[in-house]
C-alpha cells in the first residue's frame, strides 16, 4: 500500500508542521466539491487552495464504507505529503463515512467535513423542524446527516432519500429541462406531498447545488433549499482563526487542481460547477496511488 | 503494484497450463457483463464460470484509456491466478481499450472481447450498411467499434454516440417508463430522424440490453437492435472447440460471482440483469488489488 510511504515519512519527520502560508487542502471524489471550493474561495480571500478530485475511482456514493475510507485515507495522505495546513472533505459521502478515520490518522491536522456544516445549515433554515435530506445511497444508508441534525435539534423530523441519478446528471451537464425535472419529481414528489411536508430541503451531496433551480421548481417556493458550501466556508474561517492559521492579509489567492484521471474530462465537467471555462492544462494528473505522473 | 505477483508466479511456473476442466473467466467493470454471462451460460451448457465485477472502481466508461488498461490488467491477473482456461472481457469499454494489452500480457491464454462480436452482429443485421452504435464516452472516443465495423464492411456508414446516462439508469433499475424514454429520445432522436436513418442500432455497452424495450419504442420497428452477447457466446464456443478446451459432456455448469466492492449492491443490481434474485452471500468480495479478503 503506497499511501503508507507518506505516513512513514510523516512519522520520521516528527509531528506535522503547519504554517499559515501553506495551502488549504480540499478533497472530493470528483468535481462536485468545486461547489464547496467556490464558497471557500469567496469567503477566504487570501488563501491558497489545492483541490484533489479522485476521478479515477468516482463515484464514491455507491461504494461501501470500507472502500470509501480506504480511498479517503489515500487521498489525505497525498495532500499531506504535498503540504497543507488543514483539510476540507468537500464530499458528503467521504465526510459521512471517513471523517473519524481521517481525524484518527492525522491528529494534529485540522480537518473539516461538510456534513456537520450541512446539518447546521438545515437546522438554521427550518422553522418546523421537518427537514428532508437528499444525498447518495452511501450517505443516506450511513445515517450521518440524520444523526448530526438530531444532535443539533432533538425535535427535528428528518427524512433522508437517496437520489443517485442526480450525480451523473450533474456530471453530464443536464441541469435543467423536463428530463431532470421528471427525475426530481420521481425522487421527491411523495416526500413533499405529505400532510406535513418538510419546509427545508438539504442538499447532502456536493453535486446537487448545480440542480438547485430545478429542485426549486419541484419542491415549490415554500421550501428552503440549503447546502453545506456556505456554512463549511464559515466554519473553516472560524477554525483557521482559532488555530491562528489564516494567511496574512494581502497574500495572493491561488488554486491548484489535481485529478486522478483524465484532465480533459475534469476540466470540461468542472466548467459546469464553476460557471467558467477551465483549460485542461490547468489540471495536474496524479496516480490513484498518488505518486505524481511523469 | 500487487498485480505483478501473479505475473511473476506465472513466469516462474512456466507457460500457462490450460485444461478443459478450468472455468471460463469473465471480467466486467460491474454488473453489465452479466448480460454476456447469460448468453454464455445458455450456449455453453457444461462449463464453469468465474465472473469478476470491479465494482470498487466502476464505471470504466468515463475514465481514460490508460486507467482502463491498468484496471483490466489487474483484473485479468487476478482471474489468471485463480485458474481459468480462457478470458471473456464482458465490458465494451475494456474490450475497446485494453484487449491488445491483455493479449500481449497473456500470449498463451485465449482472450475474447465483445467489440468484434458486436461489430459482427451489427453488420449481420444491417441491410443498408447504416449502423448506429451507442456506447460509453470512452468506447465512442476510442473508435474501436467504428474501426471493427469498417473492417468487416468497407461500405458501412457508422454513427457512434455516447449515452452515458444509460449506465446509471440501468444500475438504478429504471429500465422503462417516460423518464428513460425521454432520455433515450434526447440521445437518439436526431440520429434516427435523418433522411437516411440507420437500420441497425448496436448496443455497444453491456448495460444497455436491459433498456432494449424502451430503445425499441424510441427508434421504431424498422430498426433492428443488436448486442454482442449472443455473438460473443458463439465466438467463444468456436474458440473453445478449436483449442480443444470444451468441458466434457455431462459436466455440471457452475458459476462463482466476485465483486471488488459491496456484495449487497452487486447482488441487488445483478437481479435486474439476470431477471432472478441473487443472495448477497453468493457473491465473494475481493480487494481491488485482488487479494482475497479475510
Amino acid at each position: 500500500m503506497k499511501w503508507i510511504l507518506p505516513l512513514l515519512l510523516q512519522l520520521i519527520s516528527g509531528p506535522m508542521h503547519l504554517n499559515r502560508s501553506l495551502p488549504i487542502g480540499i478533497f472530493d471524489s470528483g468535481v462536485g466539491g468545486l461547489t464547496v471550493y467556490r464558497a471557500l474561495h469567496e469567503h477566504l480571500d487570501n488563501e491558497r487552495f489545492i483541490y484533489l478530485g479522485d476521478t479515477a475511482r468516482l463515484p464514491y456514493g455507491t461504494k461501501s464504507a470500507e472502500t470509501i475510507q480506504r480511498y479517503s485515507l489515500q487521498a489525505a495522505a497525498f495532500l499531506v505529503s504535498r503540504g497543507i495546513k488543514c483539510l476540507v472533505i468537500a464530499c458528503n459521502t467521504a465526510s459521512a463515512t471517513a471523517l473519524d478515520a481521517l481525524r484518527l490518522q492525522y491528529t494534529s491536522l485540522p480537518i473539516i467535513g461538510v456534513v456537520q456544516p450541512g446539518a447546521e445549515a438545515g437546522c438554521g433554515a427550518s422553522a418546523s423542524g421537518r427537514i428532508a435530506v437528499i444525498a447518495t445511497e452511501s450517505t443516506v444508508q450511513g445515517g450521518a446527516y440524520q444523526r448530526a441534525i438530531k444532535q443539533l435539534r432533538a425535535d427535528a423530523e428528518v427524512t433522508a432519500r437517496a437520489c443517485p441519478l442526480f450525480v451523473p446528471l450533474a456530471e453530464e451537464g443536464w441541469t435543467s429541462g423536463p428530463i431532470v425535472e421528471a427525475i426530481a419529481r420521481r425522487y421527491l414528489d411523495d416526500l413533499f406531498a405529505a400532510r406535513n411536508p418538510p419546509d427545508t430541503l438539504l442538499l447532502g451531496c456536493t453535486h446537487f447545488p448545480v440542480l438547485r433551480n430545478v429542485l426549486l421548481q419541484v419542491v415549490g417556493d415554500a421550501v428552503t433549499i440549503v447546502d453545506s458550501a456556505e456554512t463549511t466556508a464559515l466554519a473553516l474561517k472560524k477554525l483557521l482563526a482559532i488555530q491562528k492559521l489564516e494567511q496574512s492579509a494581502g497574500a495572493v489567492a491561488r488554486v491548484s487542481f489535481m485529478a486522478t484521471d483524465s484532465r480533459e474530462r475534469f476540466a470540461r465537467v468542472a466548467a459546469h460547477f464553476l460557471n467558467e471555462a477551465m483549460p485542461s492544462d490547468a489540471v495536474e494528473l496524479v496516480e490513484p496511488t498518488f505518486a505524481v505522473k511523469h
